[in-house]
């Protein structure tokens, strides 16, 4: 339990390893390329959804469930999207001891199976918007990966909404990306970039695809949401037509957007440190722990009570802990609980006891205050509420100083072979040069980010004409 | 919409399926067996949800995730476990186009990923008692299936759990299915009977399988919940082994516990009628629905003014609705509503302005109260508790009414001929008798209630001693 988490100067990706086992946040499973989600990873995942349902409950949606399995015919109905999501997919071909008809896919992502049953439900404008959300697992083949980074199965929320016209369907694209947005920065206080990806970088069957992409401590980039206007493609692949006000049958314009248990990944990556896991309190599993702190079997009485009293009083009785486990020294338990990126630790011994007060230690900054044990909950609940803030400045101020805008390819190399963060160059828009800059730098477009202004100049890689910057960086 | 419901007397299994496809609670899917939760029944299954978890979570459990599929070699380890549930399964042969060295099985439910994985977490006393529930979906390839009540993909949550003792395994076993008795009779408004299964009923690699079985309008029984006690069954087929405090290896003891979006069909069965969905305030996830009646546009301005004004002060902003639509006659909203099971409409036309009062009517008996404006959100509230405790009182009723001792074989099974309900019969304990009570009256042991005192008699298949009567019933 107490053993080392590699430095990050020494090997970062060992480093986030590490983390994620030791911290209990999830485990390999013995199928290639599958974790287990153990309880304090899914715990985080539970406030995570939560805070998102909520979000997308305030704008409307309403969640349902489709099924696992897509005929492998429906898969192939969207030309783009068969082509991009197929060869990635985990095939059914027995069911109940017989081989099947069909072979069955098990869903990548279920915008066919969705559009299939949306033609039952929308017929006239008046079923119009329809806007479901569904929480549910995915699969695909995925040949290197990662602990919540990239999995072969992972767990997510896919919406899927549709609309009458463009000009809705479009707004509900970036309306969800904001949400996405709102939650990335107000509650994992990972701050983001969000932006339009390129032609080459799109979803298989979009018209256009949005992202947020935020910045790890190496500095790479995390792709951390996406939202896509899916235009009438799926709507013409699965004959989606609506009634219009004039009586006019016309095809329905769509969305999807998602986020999944990556979004853990990213947390780890972003904020801890050579000590542990740092969590944003809003999504820390447990808030505060008390360490009680005794010499003799007198002390510990009394302080044991105190501890405890402490505890009974806190308003949400499940995110406080009291660490009054036997053979474990107060250091060890400081140590553990660092380790787990609990936010405030309460130093509670006799002497303090004596002073009518608490030692409050904030995981974030290692800072310590004396607080009155009379004013220890107010004060624990002020300390997370700056914890938050603080966290996200912190990545907030590491985001900004790693980004500039290079204008010269020489510079945008030397940048990338130093893995220097995210760089803002032109580019000509070609997917020529797109390609070239990402064999010869590693680096890709992320997105075109929705804040760069329209500012004329010249691409990076071939000097041709170019409107605006777009958003470079190596990425997970 | 308001196309009528197939009354019950004339086609009760027709008036199942029109509920649940009328109501919008759920769709066929076209995949053989599979089924579309929709919005409305997925609301249903989330209240479910939420009031299940808060149980499980105040009884000491986690939750956590294990991966989706299973290697066939693992499923073949407990040997009990494999006769029963591989020949039922979806089984995965190809991935990323490729076939799979091992098939992976589609999890019909997870005991073996889970053991397979504890015998990693668990290696001294000191991580005892481990408590994990897992809530997801599991695939089981049904042959006769039916949309909430038998589907191949269905959602559910199962609990895994390990201890040192027998002892103490034994006794989460029965605090599970009381916490399952609690939900079914507090939530649900749906008296159950808990009791054992018998050797032929249990579990595939449980020791002991314990139920909750009620009966729904047809007098058929539903099992609505089970818990098992496992022994050290998977302990051993994996190897768990503890240290325990005197430094001995010993195997764990296991249980495992689980219910199903099936729930939701034991709800619609329990408690519509011909009208249509009939739902427990608990589980309602509309409460009341406020249809304003206008005869111009002068009232129409002030009756919607005063509908949107009550809606606003409600407590639960998202549990109520006005129907404002256009186009519709308020008796056609009030079918309407009925059908989807809203608990109370509120009726508000322009004398009842005048009047400042509402006409509430209660779903479940019709019962129309003249209630003053001022009143109506308190009147609702308490309306929704009595109606809560109004269904359930009706639903015991009914099990009482058709729940009684038999004692020939002559009048055994004239009841089951006639379909009559729950019949308290002893049974000597052998198997065949037990078979053969089947093949003669379809009506199968659903459990041996816990309620059932020791009382001997004879039984009514064989005149062999018995020692309890058990309850026999046809069922789902």
């Amino acid at each position: 339990m107490a053993k080392s988490i590699t430095p990050r100067s020494q090997d970062y990706s060992r480093w986030y390893t590490d983390i994620v086992l030791r911290a209990e946040l999830a485990d390999y499973a013995p199928v290639k390329g599958c974790m287990v989600i153990r309880p304090y990873g899914y715990s985080i995942w539970e406030k995570m959804q939560r805070e998102l349902d909520d979000r997308f409950k305030a704008t409307g949606h309403l969640n349902a469930y489709f099924p696992l399995f897509i005929p492998e015919s429906f898969l192939k109905k969207e030309a783009e999207h068969v082509k991009g999501f197929a060869p990635e997919c985990a095939v059914v071909t027995h069911g109940g001891g017989k081989p099947l008809e069909e072979p069955l896919y098990v869903r990548p992502t279920s915008e066919t199976i969705i559009w299939n049953t949306y033609k039952g439900w929308i017929h006239s404008y008046r079923d119009l918007p329809l806007l479901i959300n569904q929480w549910c697992n995915v699969v695909r083949w995925e040949m290197r990966t990662r602990l919540f980074l990239r999995t072969t199965e992972f767990l997510w929320q896919e919406g899927h909404t549709a609309h009458a016209t463009e000009e809705e369907a479009r707004s509900e694209t970036m309306r969800m990306l904001e949400v996405y947005r709102d939650f990335a920065e107000g509650v994992m206080a990972l701050p983001v970039v969000p932006g339009r990806k390129t032609e080459n970088e799109k979803f298989a069957g979009a018209v256009e695809t949005y992202s947020i992409e935020a910045m790890m401590q190496d500095r790479h980039a995390l792709q951390a949401g996406t939202s896509h206007y899916l235009g009438q493609n799926f709507a013409k692949a699965f004959d989606v037509q609506y009634q219009d006000a004039g009586g006019q049958l016309q095809y329905v314009h769509a969305t999807s957007w998602g986020v999944s248990t990556r979004l853990i990944g990213a947390l780890v990556m972003a904020h801890s440190d050579d000590q542990g896991l740092v969590l944003p309190p809003k999504l820390a599993p447990i808030e505060a722990v008390i360490v009680p702190i005794w010499k003799d079997d007198a002390t510990k009485t009394l302080v044991l009570q105190a501890a405890r009293a402490l505890a009974a009083d806190y308003p949400r009785r499940l995110a406080i802990r009291v660490d009054d486990r036997e053979g474990f020294n107060p250091g060890w338990k400081y140590n553990e609980w660092e380790m787990r990126g609990v936010p405030v630790r309460i130093e509670l011994g006799p002497r303090d006891l004596q002073a009518q007060q608490v030692v409050a230690v904030r995981r974030d900054t290692g800072e310590k205050l004396k607080v009155p044990l009379g004013d220890a909950i107010p004060r624990v609940t002020s300390l997370l509420d700056e914890m938050q803030a603080g966290i996200l400045k912190k990545a907030k101020a590491f985001l900004d100083a790693h980004t500039r805008p290079i204008d010269t390819y020489a510079e945008f190399r030397q940048f990338h072979e130093t893995g220097s963060g995210f760089a803002n160059a032109h580019w000509c828009g070609s997917a020529d040069c797109e390609k070239s800059v990402a064999e010869e730098t590693k680096a890709t477009i992320r997105n075109i980010p929705l804040s760069a202004p329209e500012q004329p100049g010249r691409c990076v890689r071939c000097g041709q004409p170019s409107a605006r910057r777009v958003l470079f960086a190596q990425a997970y």
